[in-house]
């Protein structure tokens, strides 16, 4: 009893059709749900395309139905939370509506992007033996450009480890994605958390990864080799309103507790990446380097001051000529402590800080990374998540007990604080900067 | 406080005497122990080199134990299971011994095999970060030849997958790995079990990774980029007694339970393997097809009536002239499960018999596979292993119930067993031949 | 005024078919030839489709002509050679038959095989690109599985570097390859040559790419980096004819010369290799090595006797359990040396025993190098190739004058043999046999 | 009879000696030669350590001589091109100084930038095999990071390709490369040229490839795989001197005619590159953008009305914030032929100009191919050079008959110009803006 969802908002139609094709075919689901953003030109096509093909000879042979999405949030602005969650909503009376000719409440709700190119059965299969085989939460990862996933790498991972660098969370491989399988449980859950059901932006992923692994819900990360094909945004500037919204949740968050407790979180062993993703170059450099000196105000320049020397004389220098190299990781750890005590996401010249900062940081590690091949440039990304949880770690529990990542917590065997990883670490912990006192946000204050 | 140890046997001398003086210098290093088989010349040659150096007027700046293992088991081949207890026991003891100086209880014990080429002191490092941010084990892995590891994928993780595929044992990267650090309280509990202290043989790691994972021990795998370079063995023969330990390893567990709660098991992320890996050919095909005629006796062709079909026919065919595309995933499986309930290892035939089913499964893994290139080599056997422990989960719950894969075990939210994967799966699941009863081993019993 | 001919024997029809569409599309071709090897069903079927084209009413834009292929040749067997010699009359005299309708001679002949799934447009603009820029001959070469092309390598490279080291001969990427264009003053030379003509099976590609190097035309090696999808060979047997007849082929050459004047030939850059080439395995190992043991006569066993040591015996025990590693590149050099001076393509107990030398050579590089991996392999073949035409070039000239390779044919500046490369050469160049005296074949005895 | 000569300027002391130790010990060497720019500090070090040595009861096995370069030349800048040419003199002399000990004229002469870190005896083995085998010139090549030989690929093989299209000119490897051996005969016809005498600078390169091509020398490319280590320059500003220098060499060569005579020119095979130089970046990004606002002059901005308008608008954009996409390989090309009629060494704004729009020219580059990864980088070198010669091969034979490619030209066998490649061609010839005629530069004037 599977349900599968698309969240569109304006598409390429033929690509939408041919995916609710494919899932209608596929002998796991039993019906399927596209939620529109609003009404608009791209959703009308895809109306009267279905009514075509159920009122021709061979109509689908399994429920197809679409929605506008519905506005559950009150505060943050409409967008891919309101339909994800509209779709929760669905999945889980669906049974009750008679017209739905359920016979029983629905098992699993898969979500894919209603653009994916590269979509096809075995999206649905993985996701179903995962969920067959009782894990909880089945998400899908794949390779992907070493320019792209900049969101997710420098937002979204770094926030989770340095505020929870004990749990599960840093480990989950694309914690933005949106491909996913959820069994009814986890929907149930999810959709009991206020929080969750008020995430109407681009913050839902967020919030469903980082809630899934607050209940300690099981986890398997499914290996899609092929990747996932579809529309490239234009430069930098489209993602704007993502990583805005995207750093917000996970500040939303900042004073959550996550247990230590463990949990199951198993990934498919990735492949060798093909070379059409290894060679593809995923923003425009010369047109992103321009965003560093656009859109100034007097404003910015003195929220600038709550920021460490570094990053405040770098962005200023970098309005009149592009630099980007002062924005390397250690600047851009110091600089995310400030954003998480001060961004509002409400506030423009706030977003067009933020905004600034992370484009220098993607100029930063495209430049030095990038230039040096896919591999060399993945490889920095993870390591700096790697240093990042092991140093908040570290510093988590400096000078107290640190209790060992085991389910029976036990006395006595403490790891010594006094013997800190060699200053030479094959780690490569390069030195940060005296932190800000941990109090201010993270776990430990609790 | 750490003891680093490393077993030896018979090895070449400047390279234990360079790891040595590593681990000496190694600012998280309290003391280094190396533990021989018997008082063989290797051994005489290194008591004398270590007298010499601390008679020196530069002796070792820390203490450097040197002892002959003390036969603690009673039925195996002493071996280096022997060893390896030795020096779990000089760990636990040390301190209240008053001529060894330690004011304390050391902390974490370290072992390394003695003859490892590329070792250096970030070996040490990384498990001591890892102890420090409280894992209680940390395993080293490393990339591989292709047609290197053939005892760990097709008998030690094949065996886990089938015995306990609901568990972390069938994801651990390298099971047999003699690299590993363990934390005091690990060490404690390894000795409490008399199981690990009768394996005096080969079967050592078999346990210590077994054992670890029933007693629910949190476990970090930590990645060495430039591999493990050490002395090669001659042909597939050598490796003979170190097939039938490791499997009689596996075989003697085989009714014990492991508990599916969830325990914490990461990942250090790998990288790009060495061409000087790629391209190594780990042994003699040539010599190693001549195996399979060699030594037959009438008594081993009895027992090949215990097989099926085609893994009996083959291996007769084979010993007239050499086959091996017959020995696919599928029947090795078959026979695995054969060997499970028959094989005894003080039985030279059955040690023969078991020895020429896995280097026909070598061979077939090296024809089909390897010649394909390294990553098709490597990527046959992860999916050998998924596939296993996928289907046998699957058998495992038909027509019960399966549990969630979390913490908190709730009820009525069963995955339904009538909806398997789809035959045409994305795991590319082979049609298995139908199993035996899964009472006759396995957990399901219990 | 081109014209691209496809020699075709026993096809898929819908590929031929194809492929014929995408020529007479092409803005440079003037016309289209298809020349059956006979009357068969393929044929038959071919011919209907393009009837029933040309009878449509959507005809061919250009003419299609199909022949069977005339009887040219009078000792050997009727073969691709016929073929491609009948396409090349045709081509001469088209434009004095009025029916053809062709205002002029045809400048420029095309071939390529007809089965080919990946050819597109780009092969033919590649061609006619090298043509327009003077080249009289443009090869195409492609990257391929490293188990594919061992006729090439092991005979047709092997042959050309051992008797004619010093010409462009052993620089010719794929001596072999069926996918070229000559322009007309190349194919009236070819005709001009009775052994050409007289070259009626597969020897042909040999002959055409001897006298092509003989006459001094100019060559461009064009790279298509997909390479070249085909229908495969089901095992080595398959090869045999192929492998009989091309080493005829060369030695019924061995006695000519090929002057050292230079020629034109350059080489367009190669590109990395696709991964479904690289991972593709060329035939069937375990099939292949029966080959060692089949068809054994007494008097083969007669004529090993003519042959060194080590591939006598080497040869004798394979046909008892399979060996191969005796067959190592000094072996089959000498082996091959023996060959060209008895070997007679009409004798199948010589077809016979070069084929088991064969096969052995092929196992043996399949498991000393394809094993390593592609570019192992790869290399592997280079080297050898290199190796041989070096120490060949080297044995030549030993005691004489050598005269230096450019076109002004200087006296007095003469290499001195005394200094030969030293024995760790970078070269790699292994310790070969003292080689047969060079009186017996090759040109220095003219 | 080999003389291995190192031209030094200021170079690392150790490093140099055990370049000159390893020439000493090879048994193809008979002498080594030092050449030092000035009586610098280093050349005082490096004359100590010799003299030291040859009084030490070791001294060195053969004669190692050591001078300051010769002031041969009489307006260029004194630099490299004194250095080696005054080693071809002291070369052709050698055997006439009693002192020296030599029996007889010396036959090859080997040079070697003196600080390569990768050194080693098979430079020397290669380079005396090549020329064992007949070849006049040894050039080496190896593999080098995909940001290095920006001035060979832009400057000297993007003249080459322009001014000589149907030569071997533009298929050598590395024009530029300092490392080579010629024979007597080369030397001899070299120093004949007044032109090479008087080239001081860094053109001295330029000027022996193409002399050696001109005079019609047989040429061997020889690979070392494991590359080039050796001392890196800072950023592009160090290049400046090579560019302007480099560039005039091949600008005063632009009205020399060169035969389409074939000539022996062979290329030992390259081997996969290794990670440590794939994944080398070659120089600061951020610190060369600077490059484009620096140093601007009035007249420098009067000198651009001279070039096209794109490149015109884009190079003085640039100077206000930096851009580079404009200098596509097109624009790059158009301001290359206006370079080849106006550009003077001797003028600072010039060679300002030059390299600002060189800079731009790598940047483009760098941000549209090397972030793609090595190999996409190096074969969008090799595709622009590929496509410029066969561009420029076309246009200058346009309207008129081209000759056929070979050494017994032919008549009556014209490759027609009015069949050009397809728009859509496989060679991916980008539209070209019109050419300037061909009559202000390049051969076809003649």
């Amino acid at each position: 009893m599977a349900l599968v969802c698309f969240p569109f908002k304006k598409e390429r139609v033929p690509t939408v059709l041919r995916n609710v094709d494919i899932a209608v075919r596929h002998n796991c689901v039993d019906a399927v749900l596209l939620v529109g953003a609003t009404k608009n030109e791209c959703y009308r096509k895809i109306y009267a395309a279905i009514e075509a093909k159920n009122n021709s000879d061979q109509p689908y042979a399994k429920p197809v139905h679409i929605l506008v999405q519905t506005r559950l949030a009150t505060v943050l602005r409409p967008g891919k939370g309101d339909g994800m969650n509209t779709a929760m909503q669905f999945f889980l009376n669906a049974h009750e509506q008679p017209a739905n000719h359920f016979t029983e409440p629905l098992k699993r709700l898969h979500f894919y992007d209603a653009d994916i190119e590269s979509f096809d059965h075995n999206w649905i299969t993985k996701a179903e033996d995962g969920a067959a085989l009782g894990y909880d939460v089945v998400r899908h990862y794949f390779p992907r450009s070493s320019t792209d996933a900049q969101v997710t790498w420098q937002v979204t991972k770094v926030g989770f480890a340095l505020l929870w660098p004990r749990t599960t969370l840093p480990w989950v491989q694309q914690p933005l994605g949106g491909e996913l399988c959820f069994t009814r449980r986890v929907v149930e859950a999810l959709m009991a958390e206020p929080r969750v059901m008020q995430q109407s932006d681009w913050g839902i992923d967020t919030m469903y990864t980082f809630f899934c692994a607050q209940k300690g819900f099981s986890l398997l990360e499914s290996y899609v080799p092929q990747g996932k094909m579809h529309a490239l945004y234009g430069g930098l500037r489209d993602l704007k309103n993502m990583l805005c919204e995207c750093f917000a949740a996970v500040q939303s968050l900042r004073h959550e507790p996550v247990s230590e407790e463990p949990t199951v979180h198993r990934i498919d062993p990735a492949t060798p990446v093909p070379s059409c993703i290894t060679e593809k170059i995923g923003y425009d450099i010369e047109k992103s380097m321009r965003l560093l000196r656009e859109k100034w105000t007097a404003r910015q320049k003195g929220l600038l001051e709550l920021f460490p020397e570094k990053a405040k004389c770098g962005l200023l220098r970098a309005s009149e000529w592009p630099e980007f190299m002062f924005m390397d990781e250690q600047c851009w750890v110091s600089a995310y402590k400030v954003l998480l005590d001060h961004f509002n996401v409400f506030d423009e010249d706030w977003r067009e800080l933020i905004f600034k900062m992370w484009v220098a940081r993607v100029l930063n590690y495209t430049m030095r990374h990038v230039t040096r091949g896919y591999h060399c440039a993945l490889q920095a990304n993870t390591e700096m998540v790697t240093r990042l949880h092991m140093r908040r770690t570290m510093e988590l529990f400096e000078g107290k007990p640190m209790q060992p990542l085991d389910r029976k917590v036990s006395s006595g065997h403490l790891c010594t604080p006094e013997s800190p990883p060699s200053p030479s670490s094959s780690w490569g912990i390069e030195p940060l900067q005296p932190l800000s006192p941990v109090t201010s946000y993270g776990r430990s204050e609790r």
